[in-house]
């Protein structure tokens, strides 16, 4: 597929991609949706009267909107005739808008130009923990090997309700949390800054559809049409924290700080192409569990760590999507199995995601294995959790021989703590 | 305090209450926010323009919204102002509304044919455990005596992230849900109606004030300018699905079927008069827990129990928001302590409250501890859980010698599991 926007080989954004974002610009500061293609942004509210279709045509107003969740509220026939119009707007042999020298020149903004927003109000936010080798690492290091998984890890994708209001946006600054640890088992807690601070590499999908209703469960089968697409995420840990506050009710004011997503939503549909083998399951799931077509995918991911005052990135992980577990279609059928309702905009995210190799863990605190194992980073200096003023970095793409598709990269730096209160 | 409009000496709305609200009615299905006096509703949409103070004046369109968010997102200067302002025009000297016929006409609607709705959209709802007997009993009934209350309970207010989607209006019908339980230690899981089903007395405040920043800790001094006001909330809970879910992230699918809230929301200017000392703590918490003025407060509560085809409620629990261990000013200080941002609107619940004594126990869990001591109810049959077509009513009041104010009931009927999936 030819596009008339002219990008290279390894460009993350080719016409078969297509990803949807939020942005504003320096002279603008009204969010308009928009697609990212080559190195610019094709601004939809300028070309909403372009969507024509049947499923588009009554509700081209969706593109209008200063956040996707009413577009990511239509069905999924609906996005397929945006992707589609999208596409063949922007093929070569299209004089439509190429041609239109006045439309073309308010219709594309240049990504440096923009300023990137939350793709969706996000009215809940879930995080699950479906990679197995995570949960396993994890196990491993709090309770020995003999009693790693927990005995439900298998039956059913373990998550838990994150906080909504601290997703941001990729680039977004986090400081160092202040709060309680036990440095001392058995002692007193102590109160200062966090000295365990933490990445966790995730990927994340929007919830899209009609809102559902409560106490009607989404069937295994149609969850994939609640499935707009995914971006990816940085959940942000504060370990010593955690470890101190998670008991019984699980993480809060260790996660709670900040959860950081790429500017991009790259759609179901863009990843078809991708499709790969569900991770293997055994035990057999209970049958709201089950289904037997494909819905994983292989996406690699990446993290890189970039100290301050160095600008040579260090790669720490190599990870990827399909190493997990449980599927997205299956974390939106255990979500809703008890009746919780769901909404266009809800962000449900993968969990950490490890692979089997030490070099493809998706924490520090696997990576340096509970700190017991520095990492050394470029500049020659060593890591067993994140230091003040180190730049976090995680990319995600998908490639076959003649393209690459990608998410745009997940950015955080993190600050050093405010003085005690 | 004398009020134009007349009601009895133990009505929930006397005019030293003035507790707001949302509601539409049969023939107009407009959301319109409401404050509640006697049996009827104060409209305050058409009686916007009479807020003519300074903290008012410039926002009368608060009270044109169909959600309370914006008139929370204003200052307790703001607030005041409101509650002076209709505590004024209700004063049965005062003649501006009570001798207008036409505008009086157009702003009171009898609660009788009024239909309640939310009060706020809820960007994210917390669910704390603040409740120093609540957490005793079920530690003592899960882990034995000796380690009942967890090391950090004392140290930090326990809370976690709950479901902000699924939080409904009083009145609003729970439907048993399904689900994986593990009924038998060490064999296999299964699937199917909960068999477990409790109520949870909790009372929920709700976050006012401008949007907090990421990042910025809301300082303990500061907590109580965030506080709007309280409702009445009963967390249903599906006991035997929350058991094999909840290690090690908490609990998900056993909380996220609903979540019931009364309509009401009471200011905490109105509980000023019924504030208590707060519940002793030792040890004495860290300084950003630390408040020396009274944030706690003496509401009654009452958990009634009524059978499908019986229409004897039967009082199961007598509790009292008092016993709560963490003032609400605590629990807002802790929850941003890492630097998480709340908005107004934001939902924060106590946690169940359980006073000492068995019969003030706020879960069935604890009131037949675990089954073993059934209660039985006016119709003669017996309870350990709840059963179908049970309807839990839950009231809150404070009293003085001269009034009594409530919070409306706080309603839901248990309806039996849908077919198996
Ligand atoms: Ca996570
Ligand atoms: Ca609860
Ligand atoms: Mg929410
Ligand atoms: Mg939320
Ligand atoms: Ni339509």
């Amino acid at each position: 597929m030819k596009c008339f926007i002219k990008y290279g080989k390894t460009c993350e954004f080719p016409i078969e991609n297509l990803p949807y974002g939020v942005f504003s610009t320096r002279n603008d500061e009204t969010r308009n949706i928009g697609v990212a293609i080559g190195d610019q942004i094709l601004n939809l509210q300028e070309i909403a009267h372009l969507f024509n279709g049947p499923n588009l045509l009554h509700h081209q107003s969706v593109f209008k909107q200063p956040t996707l969740n009413s577009f990511m509220g239509l069905e999924p026939s609906a996005w397929k005739e945006a992707r589609e119009t999208i596409q063949k707007l922007l093929l070569a042999d299209n004089p439509v808008l190429q041609n239109n020298a006045e439309l073309r020149t308010r219709a594309f903004v240049p990504q440096s130009n923009a300023i990137m927003h939350l793709p969706a109000t996000i009215g809940d936010y879930t995080d699950f923990y479906s990679s197995l080798h995570h949960a396993t690492n994890v196990g491993i290091m709090f309770r020995g090997k003999d009693n790693a998984l927990m005995p439900n890890w298998k039956y059913l994708p373990v998550g838990y309700h994150g906080r909504a209001s601290s997703v941001i946006v990729s680039g977004t600054p986090i400081t160092r949390p202040q709060g309680q640890t036990l440095p001392i088992e058995g002692a007193e807690p102590v109160f200062g800054p966090c000295k365990l601070m933490d990445f966790e590499l995730e990927m994340a999908f929007f919830v899209g559809g009609a809102p559902t209703k409560l106490g009607e469960p989404i069937n295994i089968n149609d969850a994939h049409n609640h499935i707009f697409g995914f971006s990816l995420m940085n959940d942000w840990s504060a370990r010593d924290i955690q470890k101190w506050e998670y008991i019984p009710l699980g993480p809060f004011t260790a996660k709670n700080l900040g959860t950081t997503i790429s500017p991009w939503v790259v759609t179901a549909l863009a990843l078809e192409p991708f499709v790969v083998d569900n991770f293997p399951q055994d035990p057999t799931p209970f049958p709201y569990l089950q289904h037997n077509d494909k819905f994983n995918f292989d996406i690699q991911l990446q993290v890189d760590i970039t100290p301050k005052n160095c600008n040579i990135p260090t790669t720490v992980s190599r990870s990827n999507y399909r190493y997990l577990y449980w599927t997205a279609k299956q974390q939106l059928a255990h979500h809703t199995i008890t009746g919780c309702n769901v909404n266009p905009g809800d962000l449900i995210a993968s969990g950490t995601i490890s692979g089997d190799s030490s070099d493809s863990f998706g924490s520090m605190l696997e990576l340096s294995w509970k700190g017991t194992k520095p990492l050394t980073l470029s500049d020659g200096t060593q890591r067993k959790f994140l230091q003040d003023g180190d730049t976090v970095t995680m990319k995600a793409f998908c490639e076959t021989d003649s393209y690459r598709i990608g998410f745009g990269n997940c950015i955080g730096t993190l600050l050093p703590a405010k003085n005690a209160m």
